[in-house]
């Protein structure tokens, strides 16, 4: 049943090894960035940036096309054995149709973030058939919970598949599903739709969060996706946090309303998200839902 | 050379006739909604609406389902010579895959209405081959210009073709070009994307407004177009308003920079949008942009 073995793990990092931070997106401000990497040294790891990281980006190709150049550069260098991503923002839509895919597929890292670079990360998966990690990002990280930090130290670190429960969600539509795991920010993944880049989501387990979206936008975002047809045959849905995006039961109803027709499984409150409680999720591994318990069960 | 002699422009109206106002999207407040129908009262028409149009609706499929039929009513109904819409806010999108367009195109009408509503006006003109009219609506024309109203009442009542003519437009990239116009509010037209309603702009002069998008979410939504190959093949861009979307300037320049490599006609400060001065247009009407004088040209 586990046709996630045929994708690849990138090979787990080690204390001592040079983790590099990449910004994609938007520039990092230097004093969250500071604090999360202090618990990456923390860690073990050589830390190892440029100051670009810090520096506006003008609306402008050749901006895109040099941090797609500084991305591509780090993913491939043999001394670079993971790539963190100093924040989210926005910008990661923009360097999509720079980068070389089967170049990168022959330097499989370890590659983390979340929010905007939900793009990046669907996209290694889809294109470098590569377990991409849905987690904090430099700037996040100091301000994350313990057992959110220690989620993504061990996805930093753990040798082959990452095995994690989840249990205790919130059922909206019962049932039970499994496929690989799929998803991220729900505004970032929704600007893909009818781009080369948009999502393949049949057979997967969906997951979702979003920061900062009125709920009316939030409708509008799931309405789209649904007439885009991209959640057909999705296998079940799970829904992380939803943080500045009004009252959350109006949210769920809102859910239950456009998923109800697809009589898939939909749990909700996976510790998620733009929260402290943002535990790393290995997008492309392989993920079983049961419904009836509120579990999400990843099994690599 | 004008192709657009084989679009349907649909009856005129005249004072005594019937003109019905419809809510697709949001609910209208009261006051505002009186305001506007003083106006279309003092032209002579007769306007007919109920009281569903000031009511909240559910974020569910069956208050989408009722819009649907509303509207289908309204436009089939043979004393109904007009139909404006009530304001925009959201809500549209979801009342697309309900209607019966080859019903409906028995029955032309002059449609009018703009921002969320620019679903409709799109997909009317595309399916039943049909000038709509992008202008304000009821709760828009107490607040808008003389000019604007005078242009509204124009739309409604011209026997035939509007010849209308926009100059000292601000030209971002030189050229000539002409197709039918289409367009209207740019985070609406990126939610049809990759959707059975994706506009068709290949061959068009297209037109774009929008309303409190910040600066980044603008850029976003043109890169989003720009990758989903709609603009491939547009004639030419022409901006309305960007209001509450930050300084000008700087938002010339991301049009600027996305759409210089398609080496078409760019114009700006078309006086359409969420403002004061929202002029009506016809899409489907044949549109003339000579970005040397900074003129558009409506031929009809």
């Amino acid at each position: 049943m586990n046709s996630a073995l045929s994708i690849d793990w990138p090979p787990a990092l080690q204390p001592g090894d040079v983790l590099a931070v990449v910004a994609p997106a938007s520039p990092v401000a230097p004093e969250p960035f500071r604090a999360g990497v202090r618990w990456l040294q923390e860690w073990g790891f050589r830390v190892r940036y440029g100051e670009e990281i810090f520096q506006e980006r003008p609306y402008e190709p050749h901006a895109d096309q040099e941090r797609s150049r500084l991305l591509a550069q780090l993913l491939a260098d043999p001394e670079v054995k993971g790539v963190l991503c100093a924040r989210g923002g926005y910008g990661s839509l923009k360097v999509l149709e720079y980068l070389d895919y089967p170049a990168l597929a022959a330097h499989p890292k370890r590659f983390i973030g979340f929010s905007d670079v939900t793009t990046l990360l669907c996209t290694f998966y889809q294109r470098l058939n590569m377990v991409t990690f849905h987690g904090p990002t430099v700037a996040h990280l100091g301000e994350v919970t313990p057992a959110a930090r220690a989620s993504l130290r061990a996805a930093l670190t753990a040798k082959g598949p990452l095995n994690r429960q989840f249990t205790g969600l919130t059922v909206l539509c019962s049932g039970q599903a499994q496929g690989p795991l799929v998803g991220g920010n729900l505004t970032t993944l929704c600007h893909l739709i009818g781009t080369p880049f948009a999502p393949q989501l049949a057979g997967h387990v969906l997951f979702l969060e979003d920061h900062n979206e009125a709920c009316y936008r939030i409708d509008r975002l799931l309405h789209h996706l649904r007439l885009s047809g991209l959640l057909q045959e999705v296998a079940a849905v799970v829904l992380g946090s939803f943080t500045r995006c009004g009252p959350v039961e109006p949210l769920l109803e809102i859910f239950g309303a456009v998923l109800a027709p697809f009589q898939i499984p939909v749990l909700a409150g996976l510790p998620v998200g733009h929260q402290p409680d943002n535990h790393t999720l290995p997008i492309g591994a392989w993920a079983v839902v049961a419904a009836s318990t509120g579990s999400l069960q990843i099994e690599g």
